[in-house]
């Protein structure tokens, strides 16, 4: 497909990241030092994710006028997890006020881990990045529809973010997942007690449904394309197609920024300051706003479930770039500015 | 003194808020509007706090440029209190690497009340704008000078920050603090107990010198002036003065953003996305990074401990202008850019 | 049917409770005492609970050699709920030794809610007599076997414990029970997750069997049987059969003991000092080793879930008579040795 | 001194173990068996318990009417530590009544760490057996008097419980105790701070009381004689002297039993079923109620904190004869009767 916005902007010369070949240099030689690290441990909570080649890594950029570039395994797909965490709640917030939603999740970290059974002193879960507050999420995401139309409906969506780029199902991801889901059942269960649910929600249901989300496959490729729509609030620099209100990328932005790295997060939001969302799988998705989103892919995990080479990507390019949230501050110009 | 920034700036005609009148018009009806709050009750826990008016209604902007413009009860002074641990914070990571700092310190929000007696999973405070994180911090504030020296010190850059205006030590609020702190005594030592602070730490003396930097008292229109050098990156805009490097104030800024109001800083982030932060006593610190700093002050207090006039000023104010961290997407252009 | 163990006694005139009328008017005095008592409220979550007259108000006797005194409302059938928790622990004990079904179990009091979401130090519930513990022990009852002849072989050996007086199902209470149990299934799955359970067990299939136990009824009489039985080392008074082993009594009482009154335990060992449990339908079972069984039953509840009666009576029992566990102390003789 | 009980009962033949003989032998051999432990170590955190030889293994018996039997090291001193608490409950209960000091401490296992800086859920220590506990007992004890005639009491007391045998107090043990006594202060200014103390209270004397309670010597001869007043009902068997009430000695017991063996109360009221106490100095304070009191002393301390080999040496006691609080269940007649 032609990339309107690219070709529209390339005419007029007014690329966001004037100087193209340098920032590809300097993008290079941080995924090049990232390839040495060899910490950390894939998954194994599940077959899928345990026996994928831990080796894996792929650095994929999309600028919000549609500028690519891709390095390394950028176009094996692996499937979302986590990281779909913030994309049903952009998409239940298209739908429905923060009010609405905000009166089943919280917006505070929670200090806890991430599949934590607690709730908040309110009973509701602490945010939508944990567990608890997606699987809530995912009974808001068009509840009014059937459960088949309801994931069709969200693939759907989910294309538009990727600019129709590749989007897919893993079912034996998903059958696997609903397995081993003791804790979410639990979780599950414990917040039907709590009445954390809007009315007439199938408990079942609802959890096979998160199941599913999380279960859908991007590609490293494909994933920058979703970062950099959040980036370009919500309009796909690809497409030039309005997929969410700028309003619910701004509050997803703002709860990727403080929850999105579990137990992370703090230091992530302090070492890093952009919005981010990693999953078990071993992708981050990082948004850089106005400027790009960025999808890193390496399975390897460290302590906290985040891809160990992502979040180093992460650390080195904020070193590098004047991109951490509080460096646009004056009177700080020792870093790029790409 | 001379506002050297203001007269360079007026010359060139470059204010960072060109529409200075209509902008203060805007200022004016937010002001009028919380005017009318009832909720809340001033802090009652020491006689110094209990007995204040809680009419009192202040609010001082400052610009970066130094711009200035007051509303209220601006020129009665009141104690820091937890404003003061940014602050010190700040100080701190001015003189030592945050990677010595956040050996003692984390920077994680801590989802537990300010004062919990609880430490992180490696045993540290969970940050600086906590009760725990903040005596920490006070015990690395210029360690190797004599505890009379390091007040001397704080209150000589203190007065750097407010550019030379309105700056105090109340005694009797010291001395109330000192007579009412079981729980920070038992931070105290539970934190020794933790091997928290650094070696040849006197405990008693650190808390005490805490309670003093807590006593310190500023005008709301003296502490628009801190607020508007961190907005600036450090350098003072009233006197053109760096007070503070520009990486401490970044640093100050993540978790002011993070962990600045109490257990409301997540729902903070969200809907007003600015670093700020809220004392008993009923001020408010809010920063704009590059724009102005905007100093709140009324007593009364909601059940989080922040001031009530306070958090719903901040609120009206990101709801009328583009300040919300989030809100400079593109493509979300319905707010005013003052 | 005729109680053998009562005649042969009585033959030899060599009863435990020698002095029996003045014994039955104190019985009566204390019953009469408690009877003015308003305190609580019937437990409501399934209306097969809510909707019994919270006026009930019955209480049996049952030496170890089978004298009987009832008083009140003992023949109204109502579910044992909790009461069967210490049973189904006694009839495991009966097949396993200690040392097996402690692998699943352990045998601290928890200092939590009988429902919290938690385990102990080595991930397996606190003891047999919280939610958690009496699952698990339900799980190992008689598990070679298929659901319907473990629940036969129960009732079977329950009908032996009550010396073949009225035991029966209520199969509306189950339903009640299972359509509102959602922590007890977010427990199971939790319980799950950690490896709680052993090889084999279908998680709903047990969780079933569990509320089907809470849902088998005794009246206060056959109650006091099972209490007697216990009381006099698992032979039941009235027919003089072993039902239970003595060892499987001892660990029984023991952790009756320390856990048995939900939070109140402590209080009750304390203050009652003797072996009892309670039901959330009302029932209390309490057990004077060597000497009796009692059983209470009056549906109004405080605060932990304890019949207000039920404690009260305990309480005015052991104020009036030898029965605390350290009553029996050389040179305290001040209270009646009945 | 003589002792008046045994001699009266010698003459009258009516000693509480006929068979004394026998009853040593068998002693003798647990004895011997667990003088093969090589489990556990030392306590560590002040030189005086860390620099004690771990070989050393103690044993004394004395029966209530005043028998005595010693094996190994049990006339070398060593500090009560925690087996204090117990005692200075007693002396409380001696003087105050239960509903009084149980306005300030509750009675339930606490389900945490003996050091744990918490409170029950009426903001109250848990118990008398836990340091918090302990503490506000110790508060209560002769609070009257100034803090010399307090100590001057209670020494006396103490000296009556031992029947004039070995009490001494242990000054390097009393400053070093109160030198790395961090987590107590904390402890003790967070119950100020919930007002857990009666009026009046000097919270750095009242810690020093503590302090100096723990730091008393005995030997494990005469700690077997207070462990025998304990079993006596308050009557030390070597004296006839009535020193506590047999009230005091009933609760005393009551919460022994349930709290007094650590995080392990719960597990040793199982196993073995008698009032114990244990310290960090390797003592074990066992009750036989109306039988006799055993005082064990080990060093080498278990992850609970209780004496490797004392723990080890209750448990095979209990085996062998009928001395667990349900073995006195009729049908129950493996075990020996001494």
């Amino acid at each position: 497909t032609d990339n309107i916005v690219l070709i529209a902007r390339a005419l007029k010369n007014q690329f966001i990241i004037p100087e193209w070949r340098p920032f590809m240099d300097h993008i290079r030689e941080i995924y090049d030092d990232c390839k040495q690290i060899n910490d950390g441990k894939p998954a194994a909570y599940i077959p899928q994710l345990a026996r994928v080649d831990p080796n894996y890594w792929g650095v994929s950029v999309c600028t919000i006028d549609g500028q690519r570039f891709s390095l390394g395994d950028t176009t094996i797909p692996f499937s979302l997890q986590s990281i779909v965490k913030p994309l049903a709640y952009a998409l239940v917030l298209n739908d429905l006020t923060p009010e609405v939603v905000h009166n089943y999740v919280g917006q505070e970290p929670s200090g806890k881990s991430f599949n934590e059974l607690t709730l908040d002193y309110q009973h509701k879960p602490h945010n939508p990045m944990i567990n608890a507050g997606a699987i809530v999420v995912s009974s808001l995401l068009k509840k009014e529809l059937n459960i088949a139309d309801r994931f069709d409906y969200t693939m759907e969506q989910m294309k538009r973010l990727t600019g129709g780029e590749h989007l897919a199902f893993n079912n034996s991801v998903y059958l696997s997942e609903r397995a081993t889901a003791d804790r979410n059942f639990a979780l599950g269960y414990y917040m039907r007690e709590n009445k954390c649910f809007p009315e007439g929600v199938d408990l079942h249901e609802v959890l096979e449904f998160y199941f599913q989300l999380c279960s859908i496959e991007v590609t490293a490729e494909s994933g920058s394309v979703i970062a950099a729509t959040l980036a370009n609030g919500g309009i796909c620099p690809m497409t030039g197609e309005k997929v969410l209100s700028a309003d619910a990328v701004r509050n997803t932005l703002s709860l990727m920024h403080s929850c999105g790295m579990y137990d992370y997060s703090g230091q992530f939001a302090f070492k890093v300051g952009l919005p981010a969302k990693s999953g078990v799988a071993g992708g981050v998705m990082l948004v850089v706003p106005n400027v790009m989103g960025i999808f890193l892919w390496s399975p390897p995990l460290d302590k906290w479930g985040n891809s160990c080479k992502g979040v180093q990507f992460c650390q080195h390019l904020v070193a590098k770039f004047n991109f951490h949230n509080y460096d646009n501050l004056k009177h700080t110009q020792k870093k790029i500015d790409p």
